[in-house]
């Protein structure tokens, strides 16, 4: 039977990996899709490099328009990462009606409407299940899953390097500094660590899961980004003490037609089931109107698992491509976006305050509160022997984010306030 | 645009849920398949019952035949239950062209094969996502999330009554017979509760999971089965005390091309991810060569998680049905079914032993285990104030079915061994 010709654009990590789930388990794929899968070319920067799996040289090119214009190849495998290089290339390759297959959150989150757009002009399925959440099959479950159902909230922790730091920020205690410069020694941190402690790398999932979940197009700069380069260790005690751990958690919610996303770290009530995802390992909670609560697991990144996500997609692409059906299942965002503004986003706050420690203080801070129409489910004042002030731990009921900065702004010229310490979201 | 028209045959509390969903978000449905979703016939016991939820009397019928053989319907939705006379209609209902949507674990646990290659033949889909862990989407994501990678091991807690049961006997310390009751009076037990409780809806739900996880046939008679009536409180303080959780697992595993299927009471150490899913909810650990651990978590049963999963397969069938394309992605096991025998089949085991207490015993019974090459991850042999006999707990490492078995036979035998008090299967 004719094979499918597939054309690799990468052959890092995942494309290595690509290239041994083809090969290894060729004949359990090629009996689900009716024929073999030959990966014919593939775009590379340095064709001379070793790779730990045999590769045929003369199939490599340092060329990716060799690959993309290649008239034998049906399907595009992208895993060589970067935006703009790379749109151009992937649109190139939907013009000349060629199935796209990528990992590449970075793009999707950008470009995604573009190039979705681009392939539906073309009849072409464009594949991203590897772009989020590496080995957990969520875009597929969005779309296909849950597609009877009006989805209400989706909170992930869909960045790993964070979430080493921060399980290990908790379990031992340790400092952020030296729990980040462990995770970039074991590997699990860049060297330039921004884009994951800062929240980018997740706000970019976040935009991807919003836009599949509420199927509206949600854009980068729609979501509220703050990272965890500034969570101390105190803070982490006190989650914990409370019952809490501390997640970045990229939330995306909505009432009725207005949606907020967001990525924060977050105080996770620890019965809440997202509470336990540990270490490197990723998932995502989905809070179904009618399916209730479910949660998916596994790892976030990583060769192999992100690999057997992106050959999921190309099985699936292929047998489209042998049912003369791509592209026809495709979901476009057709929901016209409301954005929640600061009144309608509501959530529990936990704020650490440093006070004076005489009396009336506490009056004058709950009294803040209540001017601004924050209600509040506890609040702590101990002395601390050891300083000449008192700390205060309050944690809201749920409250808008305008009435908070309200009440934030406040404190901010009251003279008992020594400093505001820490404030977070609270969830579960 | 020329609706689409589905019949149901069944109008209990998924039925009433699917007519819900259908309705509720006709608008979001409807975008998606692009055309209308019509509910034109449905059959039930007894027309005149009322069940919250408008009905035009003029589509009931008390007649499945009505809706099987109706020629406007094309798409069927069984959600009446029962085995025989279910497969009876349902084969009919292929023979006349219809797709069918069953949550009908019993039927497709048991006829499961034949229905499908009866659906291959007339080029019909048949999906069944809701009979196995009602809101999670499981069996999609074992047919295409996971489609590129070869599946070595699915652990199920697929069974809300069971895991109800066991998880308030371990949070309250309260006996297997209270909590039953109590199950009973809440209703999340039935009155005879002999299918949960004997692992037999376990059984049927493994045997699907594992006839999509392994590509081969696997029959309930394949399964091997033991429910939780004997499980005591005893037992469970134990596995607490050793850092378990006592859940009832179903578990397939496979090395090479044997596998195993089967269902028992397992210590799962509380680090694993499954130990830690409590109440009515389900979850499916899913091990892949190449994407590691995942785990799918969510509501087992219910109206409307169930529902969901029912509507979400009608979407996919509809869309299929636009598309010319149906029945030409299933899933036919391809695979020669090998079973492992009792020497292939390893696993740790705990074993609660009560013993005449005098010298030299602890030494018998080791030696029995070195005997029939059981090695010993930990033993422990405590005297009983209140009893005459003395308590030996022993964890062994794995160890094959054979083995364990004549280390038991052998125990049988032996004077100093009062009881045996409890065997368990140990994971994680």
């Amino acid at each position: 039977m004719k094979p499918v010709r597939v054309g690799l654009l990468g052959l890092g990590t995942v494309g290595t990996g690509v290239v041994r789930i083809v090969e290894g388990n060729q004949e359990d794929l090629s009996s689900q899709v009716g024929s073999p899968i030959i990966i014919s070319k593939i775009a590379v920067k340095n064709s001379d490099k070793s790779r730990g799996v045999y590769i045929d040289p003369a199939i490599l090119t340092e060329d990716p328009w060799d690959v993309i214009r290649d008239p034998e190849i049906d399907v595009i495998v992208e895993v060589m990462g970067g935006v703009d290089q790379t749109k151009a290339y992937i649109l190139e390759a939907l013009e000349y009606g060629k199935h796209i297959i990528t990992a590449n959150k970075d793009l999707m989150a950008l470009y995604g409407s573009e190039i979705l757009a681009k392939a539906q002009e073309k009849q072409c399925d464009v594949f991203y299940e590897a772009s989020v959440a590496g080995g957990i099959p969520i875009i597929r479950t969005l779309i296909e899953g849950f597609s009877s159902d009006r989805i209400l909230k989706i909170m992930g922790i869909v960045n790993g390097t964070t979430n080493f730091i921060l399980t290990k920020m908790s379990k031992e205690g340790a400092s952020y500094d030296d729990v980040l410069q462990e995770a970039q020694e074991l590997g699990y941190a860049e060297s330039d660590p921004t884009s994951d402690v800062e929240g980018l790398d997740a706000a970019r999932k976040m935009a991807i899961l919003g836009t599949l979940g509420f199927r509206t197009n949600v854009e980068l700069k729609d979501v509220s980004v703050r990272g965890i380069s500034q969570v101390t260790k105190e803070d982490i005690a006190y989650a914990k003490r409370l019952g809490y751990e501390m997640k970045l958690l990229g939330i995306a919610d909505r009432d009725d037609e207005h949606i907020s996303i967001s990525v924060q770290p977050t105080m996770v009530r620890r019965s809440h089931p997202i509470a336990s995802v540990n270490g490197v390992y990723n998932a995502v909670y989905v809070y179904g109107e009618a399916v209730g609560e479910t949660m998916f697991y596994g790892a976030g990144a990583g060769a192999m698992p992100t690999a057997t996500s992106v050959v999921a997609d190309l099985v699936a692409a292929i047998k489209n491509l042998k049912l003369g059906v791509n592209g026809l299942k495709a979901i476009v965002p057709y929901k016209q976006k409301k954005l929640k503004d600061d009144e309608q986003i509501k959530y529990k706050n936990f704020i650490l305050l440093h006070v004076d420690d005489k009396a009336g203080v506490l009056a004058q801070i709950t009294q803040a509160f209540a001017q601004f129409d924050v209600s509040l489910e506890s609040v702590v004042q101990q002395p601390n022997e050891h300083n000449p002030y008192a700390e205060i731990v309050i944690v809201t009921h749920d409250a808008s984010k305008a009435s908070m900065n309200k009440v934030l702004e406040h404190f901010e010229g009251l003279e008992v306030i020594r400093t505001i310490k820490s404030v977070y979201r609270v969830e579960g």
